[in-house]
């Protein structure tokens, strides 16, 4: 009985069995006994479930991360709006309302203007070379500069490639067709769509398919055929033109709560990042696997696919770096990031112009 | 002295703190206890510590294994020779000698020329592409059906980028001035190269510089700027080719023996998984980092960048094409793999032309 109630004490009912049974085994040299707390943290998605490879690398990232502590650490995710509105993740994780925040740094150029380096920016880095950029040049380390004054720190978190851009009703041949022309676009793309007399409309996703049946709008943006094809504007626009030069190589990012971070054991830190790596290659792979397909289905649907014509592209650019240079004329933070990103662009696009541009031009041409 | 007894028999004594801290941690609602084994693992790298992004990639692999596994899990890695010569990594990891392998499939077409395709075929697929197929497409389940029977199972580990033609004393200028040329290139592109009438070479890579050096070679191809400036061809030939239409997206790959994964804990496999992905995203990120830079510094030696004539490509891809066809003619297994590699290459190719190539084209020709 002193036995039995020593055990009973120094033991909750619910472990004993596992514990000896571990003693066991350690004793004949297999496993160890080692403590890592319960840790359960909340991570609120500025997507929705219906972009599912954006929202699904979240659900795997978290999957992944519960399997790897054998559920220790778990991390529960939340598309937009059911924690938190979608624009408002940096907020909220800023706060401590949630430990972590699925979302892309171009959201919040209202906050900070260098944070557009963190996503993409007009005529900006290609995919691999934002990935490079950010997580061996230096790039992430300039963005956490800026992030630490919301108690923020930033990881790389996957990307779409090169998008699309977009669904116009009627065609676009010269920068004159482009005048009055009612367009949903974002960000910066709208800035510089609205310098070259595009009257910018601002939708919610939710709203844009019907906009653009109903003659609202003639034109609207959204990401490259795979989530294109699931909202259907094929339907009610037939031009799809290409690239979508205001976001070149549009990469997402994972916040984290400063201080929910810290108390991490380093173990759970590294798990975190082997996690993220897994998913961000889930991200990017999985639309690299699925817009081709989804093209070929939306040629099949008589979609016209069409090259914006250089001249508006030319003009575009000009507007794009006039825009940068004059932000960092006018603060040093955003500045520092631009010079030291602008370096590594045009090292960076000498570099890829040779052996990858190269290849391509001549593999892809071979086939057509 | 009773319940001394007890706990000296059930607990070992240097786990006999740990455990009781960690349960009255418990009853505070901190920690939970669990039982992970000791394992400890070897691998070895078809790579020597020289080329630093690809065996450095194994080494970040191992690091954040044990790290996120808190030492339990450890994976030893070992260069290029130290346990077993680079090119028979396949065979240790099959009979058990190590438990993974860091290399390429196509070191071992001569196991099964299918295997080719786990790394790169002359006009293959990009980096993005390799990627797509193998962790999305399918790829590696139809790899992973040949190694199979080797008791191997296959992991995408990471990849270089299109790697560069090389380097040639003098121009290439035609289809002509390759009759007799005296060329260190080794698998596939050896053999089309010998197709197209060139002294194919075979040496090990200490010994290419001073064949190139002494003119016992006229044209050397190695991986790209930063590794080939680190052997320093540039001081003995100065054009440097381009693209290695060879090696369009050359993929690397982690051969586990399936008896050693089966014994894992799904814990364990997991940890592995996203370890892996870690350093995968790492070897590519860092070769596009490096790259840029060191282009830069060979430029500023002096090395001229010439491009191979549309002529030479299009004979060799004709050459490549022909033999993948008569190798799928011969052999079932290797048609298969084949078969649906073609289909998406095909569309994949469709879909890269379109936003990715076009951006690239203009941003990369907006430069110089």
């Amino acid at each position: 009985m002193k036995r039995r109630a020593f055990i009973q004490k120094a033991i909750p009912a619910v472990l004993a069995t596992g514990f000896l049974a571990s003693c066991r085994k350690e004793e004949s040299g297999a496993p160890a006994i080692v403590t890592q707390p319960h840790i359960e943290w909340r991570l609120a998605s500025s997507f929705p479930r219906s972009l599912d490879t954006l929202y699904g690398a979240a659900e795997v990232f978290c999957k992944r991360l519960a399997e790897m502590t054998e559920n220790r650490f778990r991390i529960r995710p939340y598309p937009a709006g059911e924690l938190v509105p979608g624009l408002q993740v940096l907020d909220a994780v800023q706060q401590g309302t949630v430990h972590v925040g699925q979302t892309a740094g171009y959201y919040y150029t209202g906050k900070h203007p260098a944070l557009a380096f963190e996503t993409t920016v007009p005529f900006g880095l290609t995919m691999r070379q934002q990935i490079a950029w950010l997580t061996q040049a230096g790039g992430l380390g300039l963005i956490g500069e800026v992030l630490s004054d919301f108690n923020i720190i930033p990881f790389y978190a996957g990307g779409t490639g090169a998008q699309m851009g977009g669904w116009f009703r009627r065609e676009v041949n010269d920068l004159k067709t482009l005048k009055g022309l009612k367009m949903r676009i974002p960000a910066l793309g709208g800035e510089i769509m609205s310098q070259m007399g595009v009257n910018v409309q601002l939708l919610a996703g939710s709203d844009v398919y019907m906009a653009l049946e109903r003659d609202a709008i003639d034109a609207t943006e959204w990401v490259g055929p795979y989530d294109d094809e699931k909202l259907g504007f094929y339907k009610v626009a037939k031009n799809y033109y290409y690239p979508g030069w205001w976001e070149p190589g549009a990469s997402l990012s994972l916040y984290v709560n400063q201080k929910a971070w810290q108390q991490l054991p380093s173990s759970y830190q590294a798990a975190f990042n082997a996690a993220n790596a897994e998913a961000a290659l889930y991200m990017l792979s999985k639309y690299d696997e699925q817009n081709p397909a989804a093209l070929t289905r939306l040629l099949a649907h008589g979609v016209n696919l069409r090259r914006f014509p250089d001249d508006l592209m030319a003009e575009a650019e000009r507007h794009a770096v006039a825009i940068m240079e004059e932000r960092a004329a006018k603060e040093a933070s955003y500045a520092k990031v631009y010079a030291q990103w602008k370096k590594f662009r045009a090292e960076s696009f000498q570099w890829f112009d040779i052996a990858e541009q190269s290849y391509q031009a001549f593999a892809f041409r071979q086939r057509s």
